[in-house]
Protein backbone atom coordinates (compact mmCIF):
# COMPACT_ATOMS: atom_id res chain seq x y z
CA UNK A 1 0.00 0.00 0.00
CA UNK A 2 1.42 3.50 -1.10
CA UNK A 3 1.93 5.72 2.24
CA UNK A 4 0.40 8.73 1.79
CA UNK A 5 -0.39 12.54 3.40
CA UNK A 6 -4.66 13.50 3.45
CA UNK A 7 -4.60 17.16 3.22
CA UNK A 8 -8.25 18.56 4.08
CA UNK A 9 -9.37 20.97 1.56
CA UNK A 10 -11.37 24.59 1.07
CA UNK A 11 -10.53 26.86 -1.81
CA UNK A 12 -11.43 29.55 0.55
CA UNK A 13 -8.48 29.70 2.58
CA UNK A 14 -5.16 31.34 1.38
CA UNK A 15 -2.93 29.50 3.58
CA UNK A 16 -4.39 26.10 1.64
CA UNK A 17 -3.02 27.36 -1.79
CA UNK A 18 0.31 27.83 -0.05
CA UNK A 19 0.85 24.59 1.17
CA UNK A 20 -0.52 22.81 -1.73
CA UNK A 21 1.99 22.84 -4.02
CA UNK A 22 4.99 22.12 -0.97
CA UNK A 23 3.32 19.36 0.18
CA UNK A 24 2.94 17.69 -3.68
CA UNK A 25 6.25 18.07 -3.92
CA UNK A 26 6.79 16.59 -0.45
CA UNK A 27 4.51 13.99 -1.22
CA UNK A 28 6.45 13.44 -4.87
CA UNK A 29 9.78 13.68 -2.98
CA UNK A 30 8.89 10.69 -0.68
CA UNK A 31 6.88 8.31 -3.02
CA UNK A 32 3.56 9.26 -1.42
CA UNK A 33 -0.03 10.03 -2.72
CA UNK A 34 -2.00 13.08 -2.06
CA UNK A 35 -5.17 12.17 -0.41
CA UNK A 36 -7.93 15.14 -1.10
CA UNK A 37 -10.72 15.09 1.58
CA UNK A 38 -13.34 18.14 0.94
CA UNK A 39 -14.31 20.17 3.90
CA UNK A 40 -16.60 23.44 4.42
CA UNK A 41 -14.11 25.52 6.27
CA UNK A 42 -17.24 28.00 7.44
CA UNK A 43 -18.55 24.86 9.29
CA UNK A 44 -15.37 23.46 10.84
CA UNK A 45 -15.19 27.37 12.26
CA UNK A 46 -19.21 26.94 13.51
CA UNK A 47 -18.67 22.99 14.85
CA UNK A 48 -15.08 24.16 16.66
CA UNK A 49 -16.44 28.33 17.99
CA UNK A 50 -12.74 28.66 16.33
CA UNK A 51 -12.80 31.87 13.33
CA UNK A 52 -10.86 33.55 10.33
CA UNK A 53 -7.79 34.52 12.40
CA UNK A 54 -8.11 38.03 10.54
CA UNK A 55 -11.02 38.71 12.44
CA UNK A 56 -10.27 36.10 15.86
CA UNK A 57 -7.29 37.80 16.54
CA UNK A 58 -8.13 41.10 14.93
CA UNK A 59 -8.41 42.80 18.80
CA UNK A 60 -4.91 41.30 19.37
CA UNK A 61 -2.01 44.25 18.34
CA UNK A 62 0.64 42.61 15.89
CA UNK A 63 -0.51 39.21 15.75
CA UNK A 64 -2.26 39.67 12.21
CA UNK A 65 0.58 41.84 10.98
CA UNK A 66 2.87 39.00 12.00
CA UNK A 67 0.51 36.03 10.66
CA UNK A 68 1.07 38.44 7.09
CA UNK A 69 4.92 38.79 7.39
CA UNK A 70 4.78 34.61 7.78
CA UNK A 71 2.71 34.96 5.04
CA UNK A 72 5.12 36.85 2.72
CA UNK A 73 8.25 34.93 4.01
CA UNK A 74 6.66 31.94 3.42
CA UNK A 75 5.38 33.08 -0.30
CA UNK A 76 9.13 34.48 -0.83
CA UNK A 77 10.33 31.28 0.39
CA UNK A 78 8.64 28.97 -2.37
CA UNK A 79 8.71 31.71 -5.11
CA UNK A 80 5.05 31.98 -5.00
CA UNK A 81 5.05 35.28 -7.34
CA UNK A 82 2.00 34.83 -8.75
CA UNK A 83 0.23 34.61 -5.32
CA UNK A 84 -2.55 37.64 -4.98
CA UNK A 85 -5.04 37.76 -2.28
CA UNK A 86 -8.35 37.34 -3.49
CA UNK A 87 -10.11 40.87 -3.65
CA UNK A 88 -13.81 38.74 -3.20
CA UNK A 89 -11.81 37.22 0.27
CA UNK A 90 -13.49 35.83 2.45
CA UNK A 91 -15.88 34.58 0.11
CA UNK A 92 -18.65 31.55 0.27
CA UNK A 93 -16.78 28.23 -1.01
CA UNK A 94 -19.74 25.90 -0.52
CA UNK A 95 -20.56 26.08 -4.11
CA UNK A 96 -17.06 25.13 -4.93
CA UNK A 97 -16.30 22.91 -2.46
CA UNK A 98 -19.71 20.84 -3.61
CA UNK A 99 -17.94 21.22 -7.17
CA UNK A 100 -14.69 19.29 -5.50
CA UNK A 101 -17.16 16.77 -4.08
CA UNK A 102 -17.95 15.76 -7.74
CA UNK A 103 -14.96 15.57 -9.25
CA UNK A 104 -13.37 13.68 -6.35
CA UNK A 105 -16.51 10.96 -6.96
CA UNK A 106 -14.74 10.87 -10.27
CA UNK A 107 -11.06 10.31 -8.84
CA UNK A 108 -10.36 14.31 -10.72
CA UNK A 109 -9.83 16.02 -7.25
CA UNK A 110 -6.19 16.95 -8.12
CA UNK A 111 -7.32 17.62 -12.13
CA UNK A 112 -9.92 19.92 -11.09
CA UNK A 113 -7.67 21.77 -8.17
CA UNK A 114 -4.52 22.18 -10.46
CA UNK A 115 -7.21 24.02 -13.15
CA UNK A 116 -9.21 26.18 -10.84
CA UNK A 117 -7.16 27.01 -7.23
CA UNK A 118 -4.75 29.33 -9.65
CA UNK A 119 -7.85 31.54 -10.68
CA UNK A 120 -9.00 31.90 -7.14
CA UNK A 121 -5.50 32.36 -5.36
CA UNK A 122 -3.66 33.91 -8.61
CA UNK A 123 -6.26 35.53 -10.96
CA UNK A 124 -8.93 37.10 -8.15
CA UNK A 125 -11.98 35.42 -9.68
CA UNK A 126 -15.14 35.92 -7.84
CA UNK A 127 -15.99 32.72 -6.73
CA UNK A 128 -19.32 33.59 -5.02
CA UNK A 129 -20.96 34.37 -8.31
CA UNK A 130 -22.01 31.06 -9.88
CA UNK A 131 -21.96 32.33 -13.54
CA UNK A 132 -18.36 33.21 -12.97
CA UNK A 133 -17.30 29.79 -11.41
CA UNK A 134 -19.56 28.27 -14.38
CA UNK A 135 -17.67 30.58 -17.11
CA UNK A 136 -14.36 29.58 -16.10
CA UNK A 137 -15.64 25.78 -15.78
CA UNK A 138 -16.80 25.92 -19.21
CA UNK A 139 -12.93 26.39 -20.17
CA UNK A 140 -11.61 23.91 -18.47
CA UNK A 141 -11.99 20.01 -19.29
CA UNK A 142 -15.06 19.34 -16.88
CA UNK A 143 -18.48 19.00 -18.05
CA UNK A 144 -19.77 22.53 -15.92
CA UNK A 145 -23.69 21.49 -17.00
CA UNK A 146 -23.21 18.41 -15.68
CA UNK A 147 -21.53 19.07 -12.47
CA UNK A 148 -24.24 21.97 -11.76
CA UNK A 149 -26.56 19.01 -11.98
CA UNK A 150 -24.85 16.69 -9.73
CA UNK A 151 -23.71 19.32 -7.17
CA UNK A 152 -27.63 19.23 -6.52
CA UNK A 153 -27.84 16.05 -5.02
CA UNK A 154 -28.54 16.11 -1.22
CA UNK A 155 -26.00 12.73 -1.11
CA UNK A 156 -23.23 15.43 -2.42
CA UNK A 157 -23.88 17.94 0.06
CA UNK A 158 -24.43 15.77 3.02
CA UNK A 159 -20.87 14.24 2.42
CA UNK A 160 -19.63 17.44 2.42
CA UNK A 161 -21.18 18.31 5.43
CA UNK A 162 -20.02 14.50 7.40
CA UNK A 163 -16.60 15.24 5.95
CA UNK A 164 -16.13 18.21 8.01
CA UNK A 165 -17.07 17.11 10.88
CA UNK A 166 -15.33 13.70 10.83
CA UNK A 167 -12.72 16.21 10.45
CA UNK A 168 -13.60 18.13 13.71
CA UNK A 169 -14.04 14.66 15.36
CA UNK A 170 -10.58 13.69 14.48
CA UNK A 171 -9.08 17.25 16.11
CA UNK A 172 -9.29 19.49 12.46
CA UNK A 173 -10.58 23.36 13.88
CA UNK A 174 -9.00 25.03 10.83
CA UNK A 175 -6.72 24.90 7.52
CA UNK A 176 -4.53 23.56 6.11
CA UNK A 177 -4.72 20.77 8.05
CA UNK A 178 -2.65 17.41 7.28
CA UNK A 179 -3.41 14.07 8.04
CA UNK A 180 0.21 11.40 8.10
CA UNK A 181 -1.28 7.61 9.42
CA UNK A 182 -2.92 8.75 12.20
CA UNK A 183 -0.85 12.39 13.20
CA UNK A 184 -2.63 15.56 12.75
CA UNK A 185 -0.87 18.76 11.39
CA UNK A 186 -1.91 22.37 11.20
CA UNK A 187 -0.22 25.29 9.40
CA UNK A 188 1.63 25.49 6.47
CA UNK A 189 4.59 26.20 8.95
CA UNK A 190 4.17 22.57 9.95
CA UNK A 191 5.18 21.29 6.50
CA UNK A 192 8.40 19.97 7.68
CA UNK A 193 7.01 17.63 10.30
CA UNK A 194 4.33 16.62 7.28
CA UNK A 195 7.92 15.61 5.42
CA UNK A 196 9.60 13.48 8.47
CA UNK A 197 6.10 11.91 9.37
CA UNK A 198 6.44 10.46 5.43
CA UNK A 199 9.74 9.74 5.66
CA UNK A 200 8.91 7.33 8.53
CA UNK A 201 5.94 6.58 6.84
CA UNK B 1 31.04 42.79 15.78
CA UNK B 2 29.42 39.36 16.49
CA UNK B 3 25.95 38.38 14.98
CA UNK B 4 23.65 37.61 17.64
CA UNK B 5 19.76 36.39 18.06
CA UNK B 6 17.64 38.32 20.89
CA UNK B 7 15.13 36.78 22.85
CA UNK B 8 12.83 38.38 24.85
CA UNK B 9 12.24 35.96 27.89
CA UNK B 10 9.81 35.63 31.03
CA UNK B 11 10.41 32.88 32.95
CA UNK B 12 6.71 32.27 33.42
CA UNK B 13 6.15 30.55 29.93
CA UNK B 14 6.70 26.94 29.15
CA UNK B 15 7.45 27.47 25.82
CA UNK B 16 10.52 30.12 26.60
CA UNK B 17 11.72 27.21 28.35
CA UNK B 18 11.55 24.65 25.41
CA UNK B 19 12.73 27.63 22.96
CA UNK B 20 16.15 28.61 25.07
CA UNK B 21 17.58 25.19 24.68
CA UNK B 22 17.67 24.90 21.22
CA UNK B 23 18.25 28.69 20.71
CA UNK B 24 21.90 28.17 22.68
CA UNK B 25 22.96 24.97 20.60
CA UNK B 26 21.61 27.19 17.34
CA UNK B 27 23.84 30.09 18.71
CA UNK B 28 26.50 28.39 19.19
CA UNK B 29 26.72 26.16 15.64
CA UNK B 30 26.49 29.48 13.95
CA UNK B 31 28.98 31.71 16.22
CA UNK B 32 26.34 33.73 17.13
CA UNK B 33 25.58 35.64 20.57
CA UNK B 34 22.40 35.05 22.46
CA UNK B 35 20.62 38.61 23.67
CA UNK B 36 18.74 38.17 26.61
CA UNK B 37 16.05 41.08 27.02
CA UNK B 38 14.10 40.58 29.79
CA UNK B 39 10.55 41.07 29.60
CA UNK B 40 6.65 40.77 31.90
CA UNK B 41 4.69 38.38 29.84
CA UNK B 42 1.18 39.83 31.90
CA UNK B 43 2.53 43.35 30.80
CA UNK B 44 2.82 42.70 27.27
CA UNK B 45 -0.49 40.68 26.86
CA UNK B 46 -1.88 43.96 28.71
CA UNK B 47 -0.77 46.19 25.69
CA UNK B 48 -1.59 44.06 23.16
CA UNK B 49 -5.00 42.64 24.23
CA UNK B 50 -3.56 39.30 24.28
CA UNK B 51 -3.98 36.96 26.69
CA UNK B 52 -2.12 32.98 27.52
CA UNK B 53 -3.19 30.87 24.58
CA UNK B 54 -4.89 28.20 27.10
CA UNK B 55 -7.31 31.11 27.38
CA UNK B 56 -7.41 32.53 24.45
CA UNK B 57 -8.32 29.58 23.03
CA UNK B 58 -10.47 27.68 25.95
CA UNK B 59 -13.48 27.97 23.81
CA UNK B 60 -12.34 26.64 20.48
CA UNK B 61 -12.63 22.63 20.42
CA UNK B 62 -9.44 20.85 19.86
CA UNK B 63 -7.22 23.85 19.50
CA UNK B 64 -5.22 23.84 22.75
CA UNK B 65 -5.28 20.11 22.23
CA UNK B 66 -3.42 20.43 19.25
CA UNK B 67 -1.28 22.95 21.19
CA UNK B 68 -0.34 20.25 23.85
CA UNK B 69 -0.16 17.64 21.35
CA UNK B 70 2.58 20.02 19.37
CA UNK B 71 4.52 20.57 22.94
CA UNK B 72 4.98 17.01 23.23
CA UNK B 73 5.95 16.53 19.70
CA UNK B 74 8.65 19.16 20.64
CA UNK B 75 9.85 18.04 24.05
CA UNK B 76 10.15 14.06 22.64
CA UNK B 77 12.48 15.74 19.08
CA UNK B 78 14.81 17.31 21.64
CA UNK B 79 14.80 15.06 24.12
CA UNK B 80 13.39 17.51 26.95
CA UNK B 81 12.77 14.53 29.44
CA UNK B 82 13.13 16.33 32.47
CA UNK B 83 10.40 19.01 31.61
CA UNK B 84 7.39 19.03 33.60
CA UNK B 85 4.66 21.51 33.54
CA UNK B 86 4.57 23.79 36.62
CA UNK B 87 1.77 22.99 39.17
CA UNK B 88 1.60 26.61 40.00
CA UNK B 89 1.43 27.69 36.51
CA UNK B 90 0.60 30.53 35.69
CA UNK B 91 2.01 32.00 38.43
CA UNK B 92 3.03 35.79 38.61
CA UNK B 93 6.53 36.48 37.41
CA UNK B 94 7.10 40.13 38.21
CA UNK B 95 9.57 39.11 40.65
CA UNK B 96 11.72 36.83 38.50
CA UNK B 97 11.90 39.46 35.85
CA UNK B 98 13.23 41.99 38.38
CA UNK B 99 15.83 39.54 39.41
CA UNK B 100 17.02 38.85 35.88
CA UNK B 101 17.35 42.62 35.30
CA UNK B 102 19.51 43.12 38.49
CA UNK B 103 21.51 39.81 37.00
CA UNK B 104 21.55 41.35 33.10
CA UNK B 105 22.99 44.64 34.68
CA UNK B 106 25.52 42.50 36.04
CA UNK B 107 26.38 41.22 32.62
CA UNK B 108 25.35 37.60 34.26
CA UNK B 109 21.98 36.96 33.22
CA UNK B 110 22.65 33.57 31.21
CA UNK B 111 24.36 32.07 34.13
CA UNK B 112 20.97 33.61 36.48
CA UNK B 113 18.96 31.76 33.54
CA UNK B 114 20.70 28.34 33.54
CA UNK B 115 20.20 28.30 37.67
CA UNK B 116 16.54 29.02 37.80
CA UNK B 117 14.90 27.88 34.24
CA UNK B 118 15.65 24.64 35.61
CA UNK B 119 13.86 24.72 39.01
CA UNK B 120 10.97 26.40 37.36
CA UNK B 121 10.26 24.15 34.50
CA UNK B 122 11.69 20.86 36.22
CA UNK B 123 11.53 20.48 39.47
CA UNK B 124 7.70 22.91 39.65
CA UNK B 125 9.17 25.40 42.45
CA UNK B 126 6.53 28.05 43.44
CA UNK B 127 7.40 30.79 42.02
CA UNK B 128 5.08 32.83 43.28
CA UNK B 129 6.57 32.66 46.94
CA UNK B 130 9.26 34.92 47.55
CA UNK B 131 10.76 32.79 50.40
CA UNK B 132 11.21 29.87 47.68
CA UNK B 133 12.82 31.93 45.34
CA UNK B 134 15.00 33.43 47.40
CA UNK B 135 16.04 29.96 49.19
CA UNK B 136 16.84 28.84 45.76
CA UNK B 137 19.47 31.60 45.10
CA UNK B 138 20.86 31.37 48.31
CA UNK B 139 22.22 27.85 46.67
CA UNK B 140 23.37 29.71 43.54
CA UNK B 141 26.47 31.57 42.88
CA UNK B 142 24.28 34.83 43.48
CA UNK B 143 23.74 36.91 46.49
CA UNK B 144 20.15 36.81 47.34
CA UNK B 145 20.13 39.48 49.84
CA UNK B 146 22.01 42.19 47.24
CA UNK B 147 19.39 41.16 44.64
CA UNK B 148 16.60 41.00 46.75
CA UNK B 149 17.43 44.89 47.71
CA UNK B 150 18.61 46.08 44.39
CA UNK B 151 14.97 45.00 43.12
CA UNK B 152 13.10 47.48 44.84
CA UNK B 153 14.50 50.23 42.85
CA UNK B 154 12.09 52.35 40.83
CA UNK B 155 14.44 52.75 37.53
CA UNK B 156 14.92 48.54 37.62
CA UNK B 157 10.83 48.40 37.80
CA UNK B 158 10.71 51.04 34.76
CA UNK B 159 13.59 49.24 32.64
CA UNK B 160 11.58 46.12 32.72
CA UNK B 161 8.32 48.09 32.02
CA UNK B 162 9.88 50.16 29.08
CA UNK B 163 11.37 46.66 27.47
CA UNK B 164 8.04 45.37 27.51
CA UNK B 165 6.59 48.19 25.63
CA UNK B 166 9.23 48.80 23.35
CA UNK B 167 8.95 45.17 22.69
CA UNK B 168 5.49 45.13 21.38
CA UNK B 169 6.05 48.74 19.68
CA UNK B 170 8.80 46.18 17.44
CA UNK B 171 5.38 44.10 17.01
CA UNK B 172 5.86 41.38 19.72
CA UNK B 173 2.33 40.35 21.32
CA UNK B 174 3.71 37.06 23.34
CA UNK B 175 6.27 34.73 24.04
CA UNK B 176 8.76 33.42 22.70
CA UNK B 177 9.41 36.19 20.39
CA UNK B 178 12.95 35.87 18.49
CA UNK B 179 15.03 38.67 16.41
CA UNK B 180 17.76 38.73 14.56
CA UNK B 181 18.56 41.73 12.82
CA UNK B 182 15.46 43.58 12.51
CA UNK B 183 13.73 40.45 11.45
CA UNK B 184 11.37 39.28 14.21
CA UNK B 185 10.27 35.34 14.85
CA UNK B 186 7.71 34.16 17.04
CA UNK B 187 7.00 31.29 18.20
CA UNK B 188 9.27 27.98 19.07
CA UNK B 189 8.31 26.26 15.95
CA UNK B 190 10.01 29.53 14.04
CA UNK B 191 13.59 28.27 15.53
CA UNK B 192 14.64 26.54 11.90
CA UNK B 193 13.86 30.36 10.60
CA UNK B 194 16.03 32.18 13.62
CA UNK B 195 18.76 29.34 12.15
CA UNK B 196 18.33 30.28 8.65
CA UNK B 197 18.90 33.90 9.71
CA UNK B 198 21.55 33.50 11.67
CA UNK B 199 23.29 31.47 8.90
CA UNK B 200 22.58 34.72 6.81
CA UNK B 201 23.57 36.74 8.72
Amino acid sequence: MQKSAEFLFDFVSPNVYLAYYPLKQLAARHGAGIIITPVFLGGMHRLTGNAPPFLRDAGVKGKNAYAMLEMDRFIARHGFDKFAMNPHFPFNSIQLQRLLMAAKEDRREVEFIDFLLPHVWERGANMTDPEVVMALLDQSPFDSAEMAARIQSPDLKQQLVDNTACAVDRGAFGLPTFFVGGEMFFGKERLAQVGRALAAA
